[in-house]
This record gives C-alpha cells, sequence and structure tokens, in this order.
C-alpha cells in the first residue's frame, strides 16, 4: 500500500478507499469505550473484535460493559460478542484485525501485546508496559512523528507495537514541545490536578473523592520524570536519545470528571518572554500539518486569554477534546516560564491519542505490513 | 497587667482570672462567623460587640448573620446587636471593647481598622490592608513573635493593629518555618488547591466550581509571593528586614470546603536530606510552648507517614485545624526539598489565627495598655 | 405573512426565506446565555438587540457577560452593545425588535414585559411574571398549542406575550401530558432533585451545596401545585379552565449542573397498568409534529429501558436538551403509578422551550403582526 | 444478671461495673469501622475479636483496613489481629466475645451470624438477612423495645439474633413513629436522597455520583416497603403483627458524604394538623428515657425551624449522628402530612443503631444468658 492509495477524503467514509479492521483490548473498561466511541463512525476503522477479561468473554458488548458514555453505544458494536484477549482466542484460521487498539493494564499489556504484534497486528497501544523499550514508539504524532521508525527495529514480524504516554504526560509534552523547540528546556516542575476518570471504572471510590483532593496516584510522578524526555529526545539512528532536562512532578488526584491541569514551570536554555513563548505556541508547525489525520485537532495547543483558565468545564472539550489549551503563561518571580495547560485525559491522552497515532501509521503507509 | 496577672489556667474560665471585652468586625461573614464560634467559650475573651455592614446594623446578629456552621450559633451572642463597622457607631462615651477582630474586607479594613486603633483597641486582624505596613506585625506566634515588638512604633494611642498572613501563605510558613531554621531557603515554589470557604460567603457560584477546578484567585499569588519573606524576615531594631529566598505561586481553586493543600518544592543554602527534613519538622521548638495559650495546638507541624497524605478530609480538622499537616517529604529529581502541606484555611489561616495573635498579646501583658 | 411564507426547510438558514430580528432581555445571565447560544445559529430569528441591567449597559456584551458555557461565546453577538431594559433605551425612532425573549427576574418582568409588548414586539417569556393571567397563554408548544389563542385577549396593539413554564414544570408536564390524555390525573405527588443552573449566576453558593442537598427553593413548590393545571387545562371560549387534578410537591437542590428529576407518582380516573401508561408515553401524538419547527426534538418523551436511569450525566442532552426522559414506570403498593422523569432545565425547561414557543407562533403565522 | 448490676453511671467506665466483651464481624468495611470507633471508648463493651474476610484474616487491623474515619483509628484497635468470620476461627476452646456486632454483607450473614448465636453469642447485626424473621426482632429501642421479647422464641441455645433495620428505614421510622402512635399511619409516601456512605467501601464509583444523581439502589425500596411496618407492628404474644398502613419509595442516590434526606407525605386514621404533628413530634415519649443507655440521643427527634432545613451537612451530626431531624411540617394541597426528614445513615442508620440495640440488651438484663 502506498500513501497515494490513503483516502483523500478522511470525511467521506462512503469512497471506495482503503479501510483497515480494528480490534479493541480492554474494551469494556473507561478507555476502551472511548476507543468504541471515537472508532464507531471512523471514516478508515472498522471495529471487528472485541477482547476484555474472561468474566466478560462470550456475551454481547452490550451487556459486558457498564456503559460510561452520554452519547449511545452503537448498537453494530453493542450487538459483538467479547472475546477473551489473547490472540488464541481468535476463531481457529482467522486472520487478527489489521489494528489492535489496546486499553489494557500494564501487566497484561506486557503479556497480550507481543503476542497480537506476533500474531502480525499493529498493536496500537494505550498501556504503560512498553513505553520505554527501546525499540518502540513513544509518539505524539504532532511531536515526534519520526520516531516511527522504531518499529522497524521490532522483531515481531509483520506486526508491531506503537504506544501514546501517560495521560498527564500528553498534556505537559503537547504544552512545551513548542516551548522547547525554540529555547531549549534544562528544568521542569509540575504539579497535576487529574480526573477521576484517569483512573478508570469504577477506578477513584466516591467516598475518597467527594469534597477531597488527594496528592498521590500511584505509579505517576515516575512517568512524568521520564516519559517527557523520550519523547523530546531526537532519533539517532535506530534509538531514542532522550532529551537532558530534569522534570519534577507532585501529582494529585480532584474532584473533575475529564481533564487534567497542570501548574507547570520551566526553565530553558535560551532567554524567553512571555511574548516570545506565546509566539512559539501560537505558531508551532506541526510536522503532521499536511497529512489531514482525521482526528488531528487543527491546533495542537491553544492559547486562552482570560487569566482565569485553563478551566476543565470550559475547555476540556476543545478541538473534539485533542487540543491541549494553555493559559497565564508568565515569568515568575525566579526568572521561570510560568503556565497552565489542560488536557482532555481519555482523549488527547489516552483512547485519542492511540487513534491519531493508528492514523499516522495509515497515511504513512506503515498499515499495509499486514496485506 | 504583668504576666503573673495572666491566668494560670486557661481552661478554668470561671477563674477569677482576668477577662478582656472583645468586638467583631465583620462579623457576619463567614470569616467573622468563625471568630463568633471560636469566642463563645473563650476562656479570656468576651464578645460584647458585633458590627458588620449598614445592611445588618441594628438587627440581631442571629437574624442578621445566614449561619454557615455545622454547630449552633451560640445564643447569647445571637441575641447581640449588630452595629455599624465604625467606631462612631459605639453607645456615646462608651468606652470600645478591649479587642477587636476584624475580618473586613481590604478596603473597609484600610479605613476602619486605625479608627479603632485610634479609638484606643487592640485591632486584630485577618485583612490585608495592613499586612506589609512597616509597622505592623505580620504574626505567626510559633514562628515570628518577636515581631509583635513592631507595635510600639504604631502612633496610635493605646490601640494598635496586629495582623496575620494569608490563609495559604499560613500554611506555607508553617510548613517552612522549621526547614529554614535548620537549612537556609533559598526559592519556595508552591501550587495551592485551595477551598471555596476561602473566598467567604456567597463566594464562589456553585456553577464555577461544581465539578470544576478555576486555576486563578485574584490577588492570592501577589500575597505568596511578598508575605513569607515578611514573616520569616529579621527584626532589626523597629524594622523587619524580609527573608532573601525568592517564591513562585501558582493558586488554584478546587471544589473542597476548608483546607488548602500545598504542593511545596524548595531548594536550601545548606544540604537537605529527607531525614533531616523531617527531623526539623518534628522536632521544631515553638518559641510559646512555655505560654500554655488556650488557642496553640500541641504541634505546628504533623507530619503524616502515609504516602496518600494530607488530604482536606482527613487531615483538616488536626489540632482542632490548627495544626499543618505535611507529608511526602522527598528529594525531587531537581535536588530539592519537595512536600504537600495542609492548612485549615478559616481556623489557622484566619480566625484561628487572630485568636490565637490575641491570646500572645495578652500573655505578653499588651493588652494592658487600654485599662 | 402566511403559512406558505415560512421556510420550507428550516435548515437551511441560508434561503431568502422570511427571517426576524430578535432582543434578549436579561441577556448577561446564565438564562439570557442560552439564549444567545441558541439563536447565535437560528435558522429564522437574527439577535439584534440585546439588554441587561443598568451595570452593563454601554459595554459590548463579550464585556459584561461572565460567559457560562463551554462553547465559545458566538463573536457576532459578543460584538453587539447591551442596553437598558426599558423599550426606552431603543435608538429614537427606531422599531422594537420583531421577539424580544425575556430571561428577566420576576419583578422586572412585570414592569417591562407589557411595555415591550406595547411597543409591538412579540414578548416569549421565561420570567413568572404573567404565567397565571387569565390572557396569557402558558405554553408547551407539543401539549397545549391552542392555548396560542389567549393572545387575542391581550390589548397590547401589535405585541403580546407568550410564557414557557416553570422548569421544573416543564419535565413534569410533559412526562404526565401522554399519561393525562389516556387515564386522566386525578393526583399528582413529585419531589425533584434541582440542579443549580435553575438559580442562575452566581445563583447557589458552593458553601450552601457542594456535598449537600438543600429541600427548598423560594416559591418553587407553589408553581408545581398551580401551573400544570393551567397547562393542561382545557381552552373554553377565551378562557383555560384548569384542569381539576391536585399536585403536592417537595423540591430540593443537588449539587448537579444541568437537568432536574424528578420522582413522581400519580393516580388516575381510569384505569392504569405499566404496559398501557408505557405505550402512552412512546406513542404520543404531539400536535406540532407537522410543523417541522427547528427546536422540537423528534420526541417529547424518551422511556429509558434500563432501571437505574434516568440520570441527568446520562440522560440530560437526549434530544438537544428538548426531550424529557422517563423510567422506572411501575405500579407502586398504594396502586399507584410511579415514575422518575428527567428535564434539562435550561433548556426544554426554559430557554429552549421560550425558542421553542417563538417558533411555534412563526409557523402559525402570529409574528406577521409586527410587520 | 440483674438490672441492679447494669452501670448506675455510664460516663463513668472506670467503676467496677460489669462489661462485656465485643466483637465486629465485617470489622474492615465502613460501616465495620464505624463499629469501631463507637466502641473503641464505649463504657459497658470492649472490643476484643476481630472479623473479616479471608483476605484481610491474619494481618493487624491497621493494615488491613483502609481507614476511612477522620479521627485516628484507636492503636489499640489497631493492633488486634483480624481473623476469618467464622466462629471456628475461635482459638481453641475460646469462648465467642459476649456480643458480636455484625456489619457483614447479607449473603454472608446469612450464614454466619446463626453461627454466632449458636456458639453462645449475642449477635447484634446491621445486616438485612434475618430482619424480617419472624423470631428476629427488627429493634429501634426508642419506638418497639417491646419486640426483645421475639429472642425467647430463638433456638440458638444461649445465643441470639437481633437485627436493626435499614438506613433510610431507620429515618423515616424514627420520624413517623410519633405520629402513628397519635394519629395512625394509612398511607406513607417516601422518596429519599441516599449519601454514598450508605454503600461502603469502595461502593458507589466517583464516576457515577460526581454532579450526578441516580434514582436507583438495588434493593433498598423493597425494605421501604416492609420493614417499616414490621418496627411499627404489634407484638401479639410471640410475634409481631405488622403494622396495616402502605408504604411506597422511590430512592434515589447523591453525591453527599454522610445523610439520608427523606422527602414524605402520609396519610393518617384521625385528623392531623401541623401544631399537632409538631406537638407530637416534640412531646414524643420515649420508651426507654429512664434507661439512660449511652448512646441513647436527648431527644429521637429534632423539629427544625428554618424552611430549609433539615441538610446534611448542617444537620446529621445532631445528638452525636443518632437524632433524626425533620422539617417542613405542611399539610399538602391533597391534605397528606408532609415533613423533610435527615438521618446519619451509618450512625443512627447502622452502627450507632446497632450498638444502641446492645446497650437496651445490656440494661435490660438480656447479656447475661452469656455468664
Amino acid at each position: 500500500m502506498t500513501e497515494a492509495a490513503i483516502p483523500p477524503d478522511p470525511s467521506s467514509p462512503s469512497s471506495d478507499a482503503r479501510r483497515w479492521t480494528a480490534g479493541i483490548l480492554g474494551a469494556t473498561g473507561s478507555v476502551g469505550q472511548r476507543f468504541v466511541a471515537l472508532l464507531a463512525d471512523h471514516p478508515w476503522f472498522d471495529v471487528v473484535h472485541l477482547a476484555a477479561s474472561s468474566r466478560s468473554a462470550g456475551r454481547p458488548y452490550a451487556d459486558a460493559a457498564h456503559w460510561l458514555g452520554d452519547a449511545t453505544l452503537p448498537p453494530a458494536i453493542g450487538a459483538l460478542t467479547v472475546h477473551e484477549a489473547h490472540p488464541d482466542s481468535l476463531p481457529a484460521g482467522a486472520a487478527p484485525p489489521d489494528v489492535v487498539f489496546s486499553a489494557l493494564g500494564s501487566a497484561q499489556a506486557r503479556a497480550l501485546e507481543p503476542a497480537w504484534a506476533r500474531a502480525g497486528a499493529a498493536v496500537i497501544s494505550n498501556a504503560s508496559a512498553y513505553r520505554m523499550a527501546d525499540d518502540v514508539p513513544l509518539l505524539i504524532p504532532e511531536v515526534n512523528p519520526d520516531h516511527l521508525a522504531l518499529i522497524d527495529r521490532q522483531a515481531y514480524g509483520d506486526g508491531f507495537i506503537v504506544t501514546n504516554p501517560n495521560c498527564a504526560t500528553v498534556g505537559l509534552v503537547c504544552a512545551l514541545a513548542p516551548i522547547t523547540r525554540r529555547f531549549g528546556l534544562t528544568t521542569v516542575r509540575v504539579t497535576t490536578l487529574q480526573a477521576v476518570s484517569g483512573a478508570g471504572y469504577p477506578g477513584v471510590a466516591s467516598l475518597d473523592i467527594l469534597g477531597n483532593v488527594v496528592p498521590w496516584i500511584r505509579g505517576e510522578a515516575d512517568k512524568l520524570h521520564t516519559e517527557p524526555q523520550r519523547i523530546l529526545g531526537a532519533l539517532d539512528g535506530d534509538r531514542v536519545v532522550p532529551a537532558s532536562f530534569v522534570s519534577s512532578a507532585q501529582v494529585t488526584r480532584v474532584p473533575v470528571r475529564d481533564g487534567h491541569l497542570l501548574s507547570i514551570d520551566v526553565e530553558t536554555e535560551r532567554p524567553v518572554d512571555v511574548d516570545a513563548a506565546a509566539e512559539a505556541l501560537t505558531t508551532y508547525a506541526s510536522p503532521i500539518a499536511d497529512l489531514d489525520l482525521p482526528s488531528a485537532p487543527a491546533r495542537l495547543v491553544h492559547l486562552a486569554a482570560d487569566p482565569d483558565r485553563p478551566q476543565p468545564r470550559l475547555d476540556v472539550d476543545r478541538g473534539r477534546g485533542m487540543t491541549v489549551t494553555v493559559g497565564q503563561l508568565r515569568i515568575d518571580p525566579l526568572g521561570a516560564l510560568r503556565l497552565v495547560a489542560l488536557v482532555h485525559n481519555t482523549l488527547r491522552g489516552a483512547a485519542g491519542a492511540a487513534v491519531l497515532n493508528a492514523e499516522l501509521l495509515a497515511r504513512r503507509g506503515r498499515l499495509s505490513k499486514q496485506r
């Protein structure tokens, strides 16, 4: 398959353009449900396979999933039977879906994603299991699409694994990519205020979070200490050299449904002022701007003018949940650049991130292996 | 009045010990109501005068105040008539109360507090109007009781003004005083998650904060940039030399009733490690430990062991709301000391702070002027 | 103007179809903002006049309104200058807008709505001031469109006043209209759980409602005792004979943003069972089904199958906020029919209700007076 | 043991008064933790045995329980080892505790409570398993203490089972007992707004309830249809004849931590007016008023005067959580008596109810069997 075969008009799913079959692992969970919602009417992908725990296997998806969305569960997908998450659960002789979206937990992902890759699928994973593996791209299409080249190092035959970052990391890196391209980051400090949907379902108990905030999420700070450096690192031959800045994170959980808010300050290699930073953010040239990917927002970052923004309630859905909103750009008394960023944690920070990764692969002809 | 005249047993209000009359300015607001609750059974102070806006003046307090507390409004105070906030509203020839607690807004405080001081009252203010004035103590009794000496510079006759810090500042300084005494602070970075009660009543609209966080509170960050340096500054003759560290703050409002949470990182003059910092916090010698002040908690700071603490719901009432809880002490990837602190914003951070200030004045014989 | 002049395709605002100019009174409040959002792209109405309190008058709407929506304020409307709410504030010699939507408070509405009607405008009011007036229609287009005839009794010249019910009443009546048409109501008991947006902005203080419920809303229960009878009453000549059933309401406020939930039980003149009631709800023939009104939902009532529905979060936006969702239909141990209903209080229950009323007037040729 | 042996001064645990050993089944759950908190300093009972699931067994209680309270876990109880919930888990030859408080789920309670009774313990259960059993008292001490006589019908040897009602039922019956004694109930209609703590821990997922209400709780309405009649029924020989009124309930879950609010209307056999109802509520003569039970509140019911009460935040802790607050007494348009009641669901409605039951048994000499 060549680039020329890519649908010229992504908004026209009825064209005779090339389409790919898709599966979802962990389909009944909260991120899995977001995959279902995003892929239900996707112009390029057709959901044909749903997998979840053995408790759900064998049941129609509409019964197995406690549907969380305010939109209706698409009936065609609701009627699909849920399978176990291992590729052995495929009917005998059946090929795997072209693309397998993984919303598995980390431990399961570690075991099952390689199995699907070996079976020939393009595994597009939201799990943390392989994000830091040397030969696995940790990808944000607007930031480091060149890291896709790492999949050529993978030894899964026709299949491979591509990952997206942790939800809070996505917000941090989207807000900072334009800054570091222009000024060079040396230090990044961040305090997060994270929504409950980031913990899945049932996730955070209401008794723990109603009228409360909890300054701790297991394992989360560590991801903010390592993933940004990898994403913003340089591809050197067949490996990524992590960026050299150091990050420090305090994470908190707040009683918000969707939207991680990040209080950020950064120090830079080259002098920065508010106007220059604002210009960097608003003029950032996305390397995928020409690709017309269906899930790509018009702008990676929106710079809010009002002093009390961004706010989850008002800004989280910007760009259909794929635009990161930044506000309160200022130089603080320590001379650092301060800003506040907001990311939709289950769209730009999870399911939407993965779908965009898959779209990039499609456009780059990387889904042709399976044919 | 000498120290010897101070009540030997603060828990024994029925003793024949010296007592003082007290007034409350802004008595119907949320901090004013906290004053009412704290002073209703106070062993040293008797509330005799309540003042509020002209809308409330002339009405019984029980009618004028929209009582917010879960405890019952003390009936004796509920029966008092509310006056206008100017000392001219005192009955002709009447002396002002010995102590006047001010919960006024800043603009009103600027006009009215000097008037009460001139009338001979000890004005114990929670307002921001005079916190940074050269001759006004900005006081936390466990931290800088020596700053009380500034009142000798004031030219109000028998009266004077003493202030307590902004609610978030109190939490920050209580957590950091033990650290800076031992290691010397050079930089302080803080992101706050502040409760709605900090904005008074009606204060934050529910439409703005239900299921949301708002990364902005007017004027709040500036206070965190200047007040800590003044409180932790050194008294040099009749002036305070601000401490030299620089602070940078991002403030946010969260849907929590009471309790400001602070995500803090600091750099120090001398090397610090977690054990040394923990020891500094747990062995901090309060300069008022011997004074048996009724509102002073057993410990200024409690160090929580669990990794998910402090939390507003679980920790805010520690030490009857007068102990600051600290947790998650660690050295971050940048080599800075990181911690999380929680302060009860309307007790330790406002009304309780002021009452403790008044108790220190009483014990130090500074309320004797009025006699 | 005749029916033939009505736009044949309401989704085609670019046609050369007849359009009407529109004003909004109380445009800066929360219902006023809903009017702005609904009318910004309306196929029939063009917003040309915004009015609010004297505090806002003279300022651009974008500055005067604290915009609450998650969608962006339409820039063309944001640029309009806000006027005082009296028709005297119109430029000298200028005609009033064809239609004036009123989101005024009750006291102001009492004084100003007749003034606008006398000036020649069709006043479409969400206020309670004239709902129970003998000659004013209290209208839900799918329920009692014939009540429109009352405007012929009004003596305002070319103008007139039409009202929509209280937000909770709308939910109650939409759910019960199909039931009473078939079975005849004798008693209606309802307990409401009402969202904070029903109180406007700033409205309910967060300190009053965070983690709390408040079993009281001033004047609300009385509206539920009288408005349903008027809406479901019969037009007899030039007056409405109220329906004879008796209703009893307990109202409560809950920490929900949008969506009033109603726990209802009813007794009927004729025997009812669950299947018959469900059939009445699902087969209800709307008297405006043929009119293709742009804001009319496909169905007045949606009957939810799951036992834990309706829920504000999941069901409030059904039919773009114009469909009432009903669930849990059952015969209770007392033999009464029990159900739960949910209404979007600021759309179907306020601004959307008024816009739908205006659309009905347009379609019925009732806006032609002004030409 | 005789009544004379009962501690004359319940506030004096240091007297040489009789004490009883106590166990808690389901000790790690939310109601189990409330038992721990209530019994930690109880003047009559000493906690000596804690039991929970096999996952917790063998661990110190402080480790096994995710402590939810804002007060500190009592260290002496925290150090106890958790056992399995079956009496076989007692050390060989050891007697069971005198009293066993059960916070088990219904299925477990069905199997395990009889085993503990047969082992000789007085089982004081909060579970629903045996509430409707013919020979088991469903007890509210202030309402139907005579039902205790049912335990003489039980065939467990020295042990027996006593239950308290469902949390919402407790609120309903406490509010209505004074009414039915005076006026006789014929119908009861209730809509509940129930707190999340009623569902235990982790219980209600935050994603389900943040900014939402859910009009459904499995099995809850049925309890409100049957338990009130049993509690308010008459003891006739060795059985209870249920009261003849009929009740109808709609239950809802709301984002409140503690406190079930009930919107109630009742019809009565004899005419009732507001003054007479208020008098019945405020002069209700508790049949246990003379017993000085440590957990009994001064008043079973408090009648609130303000029109916007009761509210969970302001009223739930009245009488240390053991007083039910009633407000808004009125005759509705249908001639029924309407009121709103609030009950602390985990104290008066669960753990406190059970402890009060145990105190009644102690005072009545019913705990002497075990000696």
